[in-house]
């Protein structure tokens, strides 16, 4: 393709994208520092603001403009909806990170939320993020563009994707067959519920709001699928090779936790192997948008090759 | 008003509804006793159906009724978003009876979630069960004549009054003021974001899903505050004066944890008084609907009954 050859800055364009993010989070989750709850909107902006790369919500930006070619469009039409589902993958890292849970004190080098907040906070602070999330996807006045149905069935495929039936049921699923084995159908499974879920749904989301037609949803739908796997099997390979400066977190933890990771129960060649076939998957789905889905491949590409 | 001389058997009507709430609630969340995630839905279960009397979507569905006119009519609408309530109550309870909340073994005379399940499972499931919420109320193939904005609108009240502007706020400026003291329009503000704010949703939401005019709405939330602050007054009533057996908790709980009360701020008989004062107000606002609006009216009543 002509256009692929045209210079693209994906690290610009990550910049920008989180740049705005970061800025409509702002604008949703004001401090409130005279309220009598001050504390737990506190709580929700440290971990809001901890640092997250905003991966979810620039995919979703990323599949509106697939389906718009217009990025100015495509961001007044999934903002909402984008800076969702951060808060619901902020909520989840808050409570999986719970002395009950993971038992975490640290987070992208930072004290965890129960850590700074105490225990109580921190359940709340993440109850708060996954309510505020549903406030945002339904928040017709913040949408532009969007028909009332649209936004309603994303905010609907969004509490599915976040709920028992995907992230919820992944955390049970993980927290059930730790220390257990498993096989790689059962890891796979584990990932396509915990993380894939909600990447997907972040695609398919921005896909839904930007008005895609129906052949558009289901290409993005399966770029969906295929990068949400990825970004995880990418994750476990990355935990085994190191780079522990880029992860913000410590190296082999997942070993020493004894969970299941593609690496340790396929090797690091068939984990690398199988990641390069969901990419192809991935890039194959998106190949009929052409220069507009050029951010969606990079993004895909990225994540593999840093696992090489 | 001489429909009201007609005779009314509250306790059939609560039962009825609270039958059918029960039966909508468990075709919601079925049991899936072979997926890998059925810990989580049976923790889910556990709460929701361990005994609540279902008081918020019974005053969705009477409110339906009073701007329908029709049951079967009002139940159609709202059905889905008055189980939608009883999910977020329902996972309101699960953490706040956690060990860093405020640490309950019992509640309504069952042990607590996490006594059972474990704290781990005992968040996934509160967490499951406001997810689901959202599920449920944004699940337009759920609703009958309900048109995609009012949906919306309804679903999007619901995360207002349910996050740190209603319920969560609630809950964090009871944690941090125990044991502090405080004035009564302290306790008053507490009450009408803790608990009032999804009782008055209950009452506004029914109200909007059942597509009533601006003034219906306007009269059905000016009820639903007084009646959502008065549930609160009340129990602040019978927490002193008793009834251990119809509470299903220890009498007395709240001055034990040095809690704010009405009664411990003005005394039982000024309680009283101000509860009578929430009552007529609440009664005044629905008096144009007349007869459909009898169930509202005996519920409002009842409350404050069992407090004298």
């Amino acid at each position: 393709m002509a256009a692929e050859a045209q210079d693209f800055d994906l690290k610009a364009y990550l910049a920008e994208r989180r740049g705005a993010v970061d800025a409509a989070l702002a604008d949703y989750l004001p401090e409130e520092p005279a309220s009598p709850y001050a504390s737990v909107v506190q709580a929700m902006r440290y971990s809001l603001f901890a640092g997250g790369k905003r991966v979810r919500p620039i995919l979703c930006l990323a599949a509106a403009e697939a389906v718009l070619n217009d990025p100015a469009e495509a961001a007044a039409r999934v903002m909402p909806f984008a800076c969702a589902i951060e808060c619901i993958h902020t909520y989840s890292l808050i409570h999986d990170d719970l002395p009950a849970m993971d038992n975490d004190d640290l987070r992208r080098g930072k004290p965890t939320s129960h850590k700074v907040f105490g225990e109580a906070l921190a359940i709340l602070a993440g109850d708060g993020l996954l309510t505020l999330a549903f406030r945002l996807a339904t928040g017709l006045k913040h949408y532009r563009h969007v028909p009332a149905e649209v936004a309603l069935a994303a905010a609907g495929e969004l509490a599915e994707a976040a709920g028992i039936h995907g992230m919820i049921g992944g955390q049970v699923v993980d927290i059930e067959s730790e220390g257990k084995g498993g096989t790689l159908s059962h890891l796979r499974r584990l990932h396509e519920l915990k993380t894939g879920a909600l990447i997907a749904v972040s695609v398919r989301g921005g896909a839904l709001l930007a008005g895609a037609a129906a052949a558009e949803q289901a290409a993005l739908a399966a770029y969906g699928e295929n990068v949400g796997l990825v970004f995880q099997v990418a994750d476990d390979i990355l935990d085994v090779i190191g780079q522990a400066d880029l992860m913000g977190k410590n190296v082999g933890g997942d070993a020493r936790k004894h969970k299941l990771t593609y690496p340790g129960l396929v090797g690091l060649e068939e984990s690398r192997r199988q990641a390069e076939g969901l990419l192809s998957a991935a890039l194959a789905a998106i190949e009929p948008f052409g220069p507009a889905a050029r951010p969606l491949r990079e993004i895909a590409a990225y994540v593999v090759q840093r696992t090489s």
